[in-house]
């Protein structure tokens, strides 16, 4: 019922789902009339539940909002499904900050976890890499950074096939003993830890220019690092804009360009990588970007399918050190 | 004699600024003979004085050596110089980590202020903003980041001569009680002094696209949050230029839209907002970037007339609460 575009977005991209993918079904959580009226006939209803919940999660609800009075929301009801086994993961595009909340709350975090942390896909001049925790955590302790490394490490092993990702901690270099002191104890637990592959530090500016998979970061720094990079891309594409509409001459060049530039556009921001996974709780849960179109949005029920298939929460807990 | 490029780049500024600044003097530190070979004939001579510095702090070397093994750097002689009252201000294109724990040990920080900080000019969608800190400052406290939002403040409004700039913290929003425990402390500390124009958090997204002429965060936070923009700048940058030269077709357009897209990178990454302050030291000095090239330099020389002119380091003291 959520995001920017609610099931307008989201109905044509799970009927894209059913029709790539024969063996799964799917659970549309939300105001039952509303999403009758919005859905087209379909040749695989018989693989479409749909699921009734009264209330919504708004966008600018608070935390406490979501967990105390939206208790019948279509965001809780559907984790409520994971959690008691009907749904295999949830997908959702609604407020960040309550889809950790309630996960959190009704599904609780897995053995040796003690925070689940949000993972995203970011493009890199080579392909991509995957940075977390984007927001979830905002005072985050060393053994905290060394539980994401190695839950981000899982992830990436199995829902990419890369049996040993390399793994950096984003730190600053201005300085003679770099980083700070929980970014510097980080370091040498990551080191400690045989089964990562950690590579040692790495700058805000090489995160779009290395060939390491995984960024480890606390969810303060990650999450002004994503944030500062989509408004540089939004501030760039805005005086690219502004250019190409100086005088009949570069608006002609900027017709003609038109091609290129879209494939800039999805080349920058793919819609492959639409889906920030939260890791560390019992289940799957998958946040789309609010602003998320029709494949974008099928890219994130795609990544939840893959870490429900490959059951990532059971791959996370036997990777964890026994407590 | 550093930077990317030394006195090659630095000489013709030098010779700029004297040309524009008919009361300008300036003393180029550095070895004296290799000063001399590239230095071209030139009508401001009487306003030119070479002081000769036996060694070069390299960009690789670390505070430690620059400190101890490096007292005849052209670094440490300019800071001198400064010190002793026989130069208004330095400016450099060093390394950064050497250039303020030099500057701090030799000029020491303003009364009232613990740790000086790293500020830069950051264009926007709308005109431009400051950033501090940038990196000098790895572990800070809420009143830290308070010293930082007041020397800002009297930055801004001494050298761009407005009486009241606005200031905000950065911090992130996908949490119901936002940010982490320092900045918290930080706001309300900010909204307690009434002497800052202090209107509240920011998101890393709106850095680029606010009015607000002060961003304050940590070193850590700023120093990602600098870099990761150059970073996707660059990154954006590099596909823009690979889609332009897919094909016959994208190359023509791309030969064509060379003018076009020439002023995107002059908007984006202006001459003019080169040069990073120090503030917080009794004394004025200026980071150029590595790589700037001539008229970059000339604008971080700029800078430091104008801080130079405006007795900086003295409005700050004024500002600050009697200790």
């Amino acid at each position: 019922m959520s995001g920017d575009h609610g099931p307008r977005i989201i109905l044509p991209a799970a009927l894209e789902i059913l029709k790539k993918y024969p063996d799964i079904r799917l659970i549309l959580v939300g105001h039952e009339d509303k999403l009758r009226a919005e859905l087209p006939d379909t040749p695989f209803a018989d693989r479409l539940v749909i699921h009734h919940a009264e209330q919504v999660v708004e966008m600018d609800d608070s935390v406490s909002v979501a967990l105390r009075s939206k208790k019948q929301s279509s965001m809780r009801v559907a984790i409520n499904l994971v959690k008691e086994g009907k749904a295999a993961a949830c997908v959702s595009a609604g407020n960040t900050g309550a889809l950790m909340a309630v996960s959190r709350f009704v599904l609780k975090t897995i053995r040796g976890i003690d925070r689940p942390a949000i993972i995203a896909t970011v493009p890199t001049a080579i392909s991509h890499t995957h940075v977390l925790d984007l927001g979830a955590n905002v005072d985050c302790t060393a053994e905290h950074l060394l539980q994401f490394a190695l839950m981000g490490s899982v992830l990436i092993s199995e829902t990419e096939n890369k049996p040993n990702p390399t793994v950096a901690l984003l730190n600053i270099g201005s300085e003679d003993i770099k980083g700070n002191s929980v970014v510097k104890q980080a370091s040498a637990l990551l080191e400690q830890e045989s089964s990562l592959n950690y590579t040692g530090y790495i700058e805000g500016n090489q995160i779009n220019h290395s060939d390491i998979d995984l960024v480890v970061c606390d969810g303060f720094v990650g999450n002004v690092a994503l944030k500062t990079s989509e408004g540089v891309a939004k501030f760039i594409a805005k005086v690219l804009k502004k250019q190409f509409n100086r005088g009949i001459y570069s608006r002609l060049i900027g017709l003609l360009a038109l091609p290129i530039l879209k494939r800039l556009s999805r080349e920058i921001n793919p819609d492959e990588y639409n889906g920030a996974s939260l890791v560390g709780l019992r289940g799957v849960v998958v946040k789309s970007h609010g602003g998320a179109g029709v494949k974008a949005f099928y890219h994130a029920i795609e990544t939840a399918i893959t870490e429900a298939r490959q059951d990532l929460p059971a791959r996370i807990e036997e990777k964890l050190p026994n407590p």
